[in-house]
């Protein structure tokens, strides 16, 4: 658990100044190559998810083993969850964009998890009435990101408990508290529940290999710092017969405030935007937010600004910049000072709009299917 | 926790010499009164059950406040549990005879819980298979005894976890593992299935008056051994909006080799009578038996046995004698030196045939009706 004088990084906390490089060695995943990037593009059918072209997601664990199953013809699945303590935002989605992208271009299945237990486990201050009602709100806007109804299943914790707990009977017994506390800081004061919850969090990894009665390799996209989460799921795969899942970590979206995540836990609401913002909220939050922008319009004029601080750069960068030519345009004319600020803001408000009005209707759309994509039993024949 | 020099009893031990009145006084319960006895006999249409008359469930915690309730017109329901690691031995059924005396007397509904996850969990050395397959043997042992298929209903926790779990998440939260550390000795070393396990043990007695939306208090008879899993239970009931369960205790049954209590964990099998010994096995197991008697039959004759220290007497006691009149008569013929030893054992032996013989019949009809009893989902507009 990363924890220098200068950044924090823990499943729970994202603080200071991150050093990702650094962070990488003191984790110990390993670097997304070039070499790796170039197999990821030839068998996605020539593109990169920009996510992975601009370097976003820059670490894994596993991946390489993954992409040769692959090419053997053993297809794996992607999964990704979501604690659902309120609204969804931007920097959420990298996940799952990134998810729909592998199932778009290697037609995988995707498995969803919203952890409706382990947020009103985790936050005191939620009802489990909230958690629930978040839990069907997010997975709208996860849904409407673009999956496919056919090959997008859903673990929606209170509701899939049939369907998830055998697995977790089995997973449980392999992990002491001694190793929650060691991996997730849970002193002996947090509740039983909270502690537990880790074995449900790894279910779905394994899950595919138990309904299917063979290895079925899986493929988790997740900020860097859920990585030791999935270390534990990794440590005890194979010990219960299941491969270890391969993981792809990306770096955090930097928060409006120029905090070092788009977390909202105890700070200001307008560190993020949330999905459920009105456009009025946005544009403030945008005008609002923290740049790498001068002192003066004369001073950025001569000197230019600098991108790499700045949050508004950072949606460009992660979702908002449409193509990579885009993306250096916005940069090369942020540096150089041809664009201020505020002229880029409203470049990039136009886009936020879009989004927004376009996700409202995908959602309206999900909301259709989401339903029935929640399993609520265990696989036919899978045994006890 | 007592451990004292003399004796040691939590949920997962007894062992020593035990005294169970300073036992009631160190753990706090309240002395089941001729007056409470009484009160229970009239209710009950003029007879108490042996077990309680005999003085094998000689504490409780608020049953006083239960039978007002059910004197002012609120049912209760009775709730007691198997975790099943193996057949069941004959004390174990102590508890569920006397669940199915209330439902016969009182005409209230019984909840069984067949803890096969726990089992699990707890035994290192069982697989989920056998702790499957012992939940179902235990069960319709349990049912064979008599229980009314339209006011019995069973949560065995793997097949029922879609009724228990939302119930459980609230319970789950309320509880620190430093309580968990506190009641059971679980060490950090304990995997956190064992130690989320308490959560579900809570659920059957708040269950009803989660599905009923109103209060329905519980009763749950147990040995004395198992108050403190249930004093947990207690602790956070009110907190929940649930009325804190009543609880009646017995004395254990002493095993056959003279051991505190009928357990096989660490010691020998010939300890108990399994329900699936056989016949000659039964009869060697009783042959076998530690009793009170003297060295020589001369002695014996002379100043006539010890029935209190008798394991064979224990089981007149507890379940084999047919009458008050018939163990009055035993006592008096074991201690004045009237009858020996062997004499005793035969016509014990008789007794616990015939019952072998009638309960494999009973099994076979239960296990028509158990499946329809396991509760499989949550109740019907319960909420989350």
């Amino acid at each position: 658990m990363p924890d220098t004088e200068e950044f924090v990084v823990t499943p729970y906390e994202v603080r200071g100044r991150v050093d990702y490089d650094r962070l990488r060695e003191m984790f110990g995943t390993q670097e997304l190559t070039g070499e790796l990037l170039a197999r990821l593009r030839r068998l996605a059918g020539g593109e990169l998810h920009p996510l992975l072209e601009r370097g976003i997601y820059y670490s894994h664990r596993d991946l390489g083993a993954l992409l040769d199953a692959y090419e053997g013809g053993r297809p794996f699945f992607v999964y990704s969850g979501r604690g659902p303590s309120g609204p969804l935002h931007t920097s959420h989605l990298a996940q799952f964009d990134l998810c729909r992208w592998f199932q778009e271009r290697l037609g995988v299945s995707m498995y969803i998890q919203i952890t409706d237990d382990e947020k009103y486990w985790s936050r005191a201050g939620l009802s489990r009435e909230e958690t629930v009602r978040w839990g069907y709100e997010n997975l709208y806007d996860i849904l409407a990101l673009g999956f496919d109804p056919k090959k997008t299943r859903v673990f929606f914790d209170s509701r899939s408990i049939a369907a998830l707990y055998p697995l977790a009977i089995r997973v449980a017994r392999k992990i002491p508290y001694s190793s929650v506390k060691a991996v997730f800081g849970l002193e002996p004061s947090a509740n039983i529940g909270w502690i537990f919850y880790t074995a449900l969090q790894s279910v779905p990894a394994f899950w595919p290999s138990w309904a299917e009665g063979k290895p079925v390799p899986c493929l988790i996209p997740c900020g860097i710092d859920q990585d030791p989460h999935f270390r534990l799921s990794r440590d005890i795969a194979e010990g219960l017969g299941f491969p270890k899942p391969a993981l792809l970590h990306s770096r955090m979206v930097p928060g409006l405030l120029g905090e070092a995540a788009m977390s909202t836990t105890g700070s200001s609401a307008d560190n993020a935007l949330f999905l459920d913002d009105p456009p009025a909220v946005v544009e403030r939050k945008i005008r609002n937010a923290f740049t790498g922008g001068r002192a003066t319009v004369e001073e950025q004029r001569r000197r230019g600004a600098v991108p790499e601080v700045c949050s508004v750069w950072a949606l460009w960068r992660t979702r908002f910049a449409e193509s990579d030519e885009r993306l250096r345009q916005v940069t090369d004319d942020c540096r150089t000072g041809h664009m201020l600020c505020g002229e880029c803001k409203g470049m990039l408000l136009e886009r936020v709009h879009r989004f927004y009005r376009e996700h409202e209707a995908a959602r309206e759309q999900a909301k259709a299917w989401a339903e029935g994509a929640i399993v609520t039993g265990p696989p036919a024949g899978a045994g006890v």
